[in-house]
């Protein structure tokens, strides 16, 4: 198991940089007063491919040798690694291969189509997907680029942090979403690099808490086929990410669904920023451990921004 | 009838910046080559209470002497305006008395109510409105700021066309919505005088097209009560919006409701952000007349994006 290191990060943002937006940093006097902390909300909503998984996904894709990348890339995902993936080999020229779930929001499915990525749908549960993956990567020989457990992937989303860090002085704490641990991982990368003293928190729904009872624990817990609002935070850490986490991770918080849906409406309303729900779920923590951040200048990852207009969670069909 | 100068809008923004953001600008690579044309999006939907319309009213407040100051002031309006002008008072620690169609959204009512505004509710016709604001002013003397047809409000709003100015360079058009005209007025006023060249495109739903009409006629044509999505842009032309736009616009463009509620829902979709169905009728009439943009730098004001979350327009209840 390779670990990413500091250089591979930096070699990572100098790589991603022509092809990725650095994503400005939002904030909201009124959230302030609500939550009593300073909260700066770095919005990779606003990313390429619209979430901060263009990052990973860029450093891998070109990252490959000429050979390599001839045949392709592949990967399973449920829903921003596909299109994010989708996307970098669409800047490469070369094509992708994409398993995901049938139940994944349509509005994923076509964007992942938009950008010239190739469907092939799975069952809605880790098992499923991980099988139907190894016959299309053994059909094609396509360079399978993990949507998290890959030391690429994760020097790539260190960037994020590295960028907020320039962005925001004196930073105290970072908040990021958890689902399979990719952002997390890449932000204990470069944090505990360039910033040790900086408190790293993930955040993770209430009913996909495995990254929480994981780390309670001291070992990988995964479920199969969680089901939350969060539809971004259901897959399990791997060995990689769980490096990261148990290391690095100064708490593990979590949120029910309707806390989750109330923050992600209340940064509409306010910030008047599209989000999804898994990005909310920092916020949700936030304004649950008011004392943990009362006084701290907080760095909020927002996740991305990807969300079916059609059925949004606050709304009875 | 005083028509305001350079002079005013000059003074009006360094007055108000104490109590305003510098707006960003954004785009987006999907929507230029969906459009042909090259598009800046000035953001007032992320000002101070979510709209372009706290520079007109923060103008208007901190231009008061204290005498007619401790009265506080007064106003109708259908939204935004009264948000701004009760988070200008507020900011001033003066009282603000707001006259509000019944029918506005519920979300704006509780806001104008969350920046301690003081709100008298009338039917949703223009005769109503002004009739039962009549009678508030008469009771509480308080100053009166007309949501457009105000030399200190349009002063104020032209100060947004002032930082787009500054922040894109060699603009070729602006296009903004078209209600009551202040913003359009501001526009005129700040171009007319700092980039002549520039082209300024009035956008109006073709449902509500009184501006259009008395553009094509030569004199004001006003609707009583039209129905439109886009809610901010019901109200009729006055004396002073007239004379900018009958001297200053180059054309007005109209939309239909499903044209700008499409258009709304791809910012959404594309950009991230939220925009009320009003912020998206550039948009539209951009996208049905490709011909006059194509291969220009269009400015576009994003006026506003306080929407009520719970009845979005493309979602059928």
């Amino acid at each position: 198991m390779y670990i990413p290191t500091l250089a591979d990060m930096l070699i990572a943002h100098e790589r991603i940089k022509p092809y990725i937006h650095r994503t400005p940093v939002l904030t909201s006097t009124y959230l302030n007063e609500l939550t009593g902390a300073e909260l700066f909300f770095k919005c990779e909503n606003f990313q390429k491919a619209g979430a901060f998984k263009v990052r990973g996904a860029s450093n891998a894709v070109f990252g490959l040798d000429e050979e390599t990348a001839s045949k392709g890339v592949a990967t399973h995902s449920s829903g921003n690694h596909a299109l994010s993936l989708a996307y970098a080999a669409g800047r490469r020229g070369i094509p992708c291969h994409v398993v995901m779930p049938r139940t994944a929001p349509q509005a994923k499915k076509d964007a992942v189509r938009g950008y010239g990525g190739i469907i092939t749908e799975c069952e809605p549960s880790t098992s499923s997907r991980e099988a139907v993956f190894a016959e299309v990567q053994a059909e094609t020989g396509a360079e399978f680029v993990h949507p998290y457990n890959d030391p690429r992937v994760i020097a790539g989303q260190g960037t994020c942090s590295k960028e907020l860090m320039e962005q925001v002085e004196g930073l105290d704490a970072v908040v990021a979403p958890i689902g399979g641990g990719g952002m997390v991982s890449g932000t204990c990368l470069t944090l505990s690099n360039l910033a040790p003293h900086v408190e790293i928190y993930a955040a993770e729904p209430e009913q996909a808490d495995d990254a929480y009872r994981s780390f309670k624990a001291g070992h990988i817990i995964a479920d199969d086929a969680p089901q939350t609002v969060a539809d971004g935070l259901k897959v399990p850490l791997k060995e990689l990410t769980w490096h990261f986490v148990s290391n690095h991770v100064t708490d593990i918080l979590t949120a029910s669904d309707p806390e989750i849906v109330d923050a992600m409406k209340l940064t509409w309303q306010r910030m008047k920023t599209v989000m999804e729900p898994s990005s909310a779920v920092p916020l949700a923590t936030i304004l649950k451990n008011k004392d943990k951040f009362a006084g701290k200048r907080v760095g909020v990852i927002v996740t991305g921004g990807n969300v079916d207009l059609d059925k949004l969670p606050w709304i009875k069909a």
